[in-house]
């Protein structure tokens, strides 16, 4: 179960081209995703009225999206507008998603398009400034979307699953706080007077900090519903005031985890880095996207084995230790959302 | 669901050698298909009812089908002749099918043996005339073989699916008749005063006609129950009687569709074209071939996916639009022989 | 279903490296198995208490057994003994699987534990003897456990699936004999006056017996409850007593063949051959181990096409020729097991 009434990342915007439309599952629905004639991203189900066929095999001509099957002409409404030698207007309509392309993605809401309001589209605080840069890809993992979510609440991970990049023995000994801030969950982490790990000795060295210098290292989750994760990381000069440290101490970023669920058992994970250091370095963002990207993929066997087993003893309660609170807490939103959903639930009068 | 009395392409010849069985599921049964010593092609269950081994695994001696396993030998009326040191008549026996090497086709009949009447396996058209040439291949196909009976009744699908060999703007624009002619589907479509498309000006060419000529093309499909479809294509120089023009005027052929069904959603394709032109031109063939290979795999993805998607929705209603009237009224005609079928349902007295 | 209260194979001893636990199913339950402090064995569900990660994808770390997810350390008995920062007192154990490196294998007890004895495990015949030398491999098979048990207790399928290598005409006309002899089924076949096939000559010639002479051939299969095959196989110079000719007329050997279910449809198959001739000739058993393991792999695809079978026709009844009575009576005693088995029976008073 996935909450339908919310934003969701759809797609990176150049996956999607001017003449051909991108098939994608999201939250279980089949959508074929392609851009008018203004360059404006629509999403209908990739369901051809016709014959069933996909839309997304087809392709996009003077901003509708056409079945490769036999030309139905299909508008961003989800009505047909034309087809050869036909009269279309009894046509049965499709569902058209309310979809936005923002801040450097395109978003889409799998729900009730009434309640779709764009400006709920979170900005990103990196978004428009020329001191940030911004690199990532996209996974697809079989695991179910919280899963995901839980492995990002709780990076003690790292020091096992990513022991040679980012790794390391202090953060399973630092402690941890959760809290909730303004409908976000909150995860925080400081270790101080530390040796920096290998991605961040890289990053110091990028920024010409010494990186055999000792630190003060960071690490602020926040989950923001219904499935989106954006981590606050950086180490600064040990004694400089950590994350509230001066530029010129410190190397910090954004660690950006957009999440979309495909089925129950799998989700789509755009991942990347916005970085607030030598953001005019193109050649430094294509090194750390490369890096992300192996150690996400370090966490993808993992998630997929967890899958699995969990599917075999479906019974089996897992623990919730304190390092767990905010993917408990992420899920207990994630149910609230669920709940408010069902049908016979009301909106508050 | 598939009509289990009738005549089923179940091979193409040269795929049942003199020593070797060929295993293939029809109609949802596993067969074991083999020449006897006469050469004559046998077809019984996949079963052997020693041990439940398929016998598709073993080999033919003495005009037996001897399992692999333990070296039971199989005769082509389903009982055991014979096992090493075994007394074999009280074994169970296993079916054996009616079957039948046709016009240059192997036929099994997967129903009632007492229905099954060799003289209804129909005659094409270029069978024994010495001024046809026939090629073909054969294809699996992920979907339930009334979508590609559906996909071969309604040719507006070429100017998409097929827009650079066989397709072009006029076969939507054309308008199409279907009707019934003694138990056939017919859908008929007439082209006047157009320009011939890739495939048919390599077939103008080689028949020594310009190319670069205005023609009439025609294409006439017949739904031959219970999965069968033939085509009659063709173009004549425009203005010469079409269809009916002197030999020396046009190109014409069969394009050749025998459809067996393998399961509910999957079935077997022999597609091919018998050609009224240089039927001594052996290169032709193997060129023709090829092209409409090439061709028949786009329908492919095409119709896989529309599988997938009839199966992801299945209460969906698809439209019946007047270019479907072919692949409905077949359908029409499989519900009825099913129907016919059904246990009660007794032969008209 | 599997009996559990038994010793099954697990694994060969290389397969389970100091530091790096192995992932195996065995009667359907996910196990890791990893070595100790004192390098012995231990197996313990594939489940980590904490998230439900697979502990086989963790490591070794002081004897005990490290989750890679989030390092929380299992012990042997399938307790957790410390997870940094964490008290795991409380924390739900796992099951711990009596486990017992033994004779050249691992093995594994599935079912009650208070049952499980050691001493239980049988001795092989070559064991600890250096005019012995065993050599063997491991394959996966998707086929019922009890189909294998089939296969190697009724060799007249080598004349028709290992014609090229130890099967012979003679195999399917000599007489076979089945008796049980302490709880163990006894399957035997010898024939007189023949030549040997292919593997044994190779044999004969290795032994300095002369290929081309006549042999007395023997092959006595035994079923050891509750899965496993091991079969005395050899040849004699003609007319010395067969089985019983003495060391320097004779070449023999035992197929050993340790089977574990993993699931309902598939198995691992443990074979080898332990020989008791030419025992310090490593090149031998390399050569006689990469000869077996062609020939089972002959057998693969014949079990697993017939697993697919029986699993298409489930209701169809197999024969129980004479030749098969060495597979009805170990399934008898494979059934007995399971009765023994189901809850509410008790053993003996």
């Amino acid at each position: 179960m996935f909450p339908r009434n919310a934003w969701y990342v759809a797609a990176m915007p150049d996956e999607i081209a001017a003449d051909k439309p991108l098939g994608r599952r999201i939250c279980g629905e089949p959508m074929a995703l392609y851009r008018d004639e203004h360059g404006l991203v629509a999403a209908v189900e990739d369901f051809c009225p016709h014959r069933g066929a996909p839309l997304s095999l087809g392709f996009v001509q003077s901003g509708k999206l056409v079945c490769g099957y036999h030309g139905l002409a299909m508008g961003r409404d989800g009505r047909t507008c034309s087809m050869p030698c036909q009269r279309v207007r009894g046509f049965p309509a499709i569902k058209a998603y309310p979809v936005a392309e923002r801040y450097g993605f395109v978003w889409v809401w799998p729900g009730d398009p009434a309640q779709a309001r764009e400006q709920d589209i979170p900005v990103p605080i990196w978004w428009d400034k020329p001191d940030w840069a911004y690199g990532g890809g996209l996974y697809h993992m079989k695991c179910d979307f919280r899963l995901l979510v839980d492995n990002l609440m709780d990076l003690t991970h790292e020091t096992y699953v990513h022991s040679t990049s980012i790794g390391q023995k202090e953060i399973d000994e630092a402690p941890v706080a959760t809290r909730m801030e303004e409908g976000v969950v909150v995860t925080e982490r400081y270790m101080e007077k530390i040796y920096a790990p290998p991605f961040w000795r890289m990053a110091m060295q990028a920024n010409d900090l010494d990186p055999d210098a000792q630190v003060d290292r960071w690490q602020i989750c926040r989950f923001v519903p219904p499935s989106n994760v954006l981590i606050d990381v950086g180490v600064a000069l040990q004694g400089h005031g950590g994350f509230h440290a001066p530029d010129d101490k410190k190397v910090h970023s954004v660690v950006v985890d957009y999440i979309t669920p495909e089925t129950e058992t799998s989700c789509w994970y755009f991942w990347g880095m916005a970085r607030h250091f030598k953001a005019d370095d193109a050649a430094l963002t294509d090194t750390i996207r490369t890096g992300q990207g192996k150690i996400f993929a370090e966490d993808l066997e993992m998630l997929e084995r967890q899958q699995a087993n969990l599917l075999h003893w479906p019974q089996r309660q897992l623990l919730k230790l304190n390092i767990d609170t905010g993917g408990v807490m992420a899920r207990k939103i994630v149910d609230q959302l669920l709940a408010a959903e069902r049908p016979g639930v009301g909106a508050p009068a």
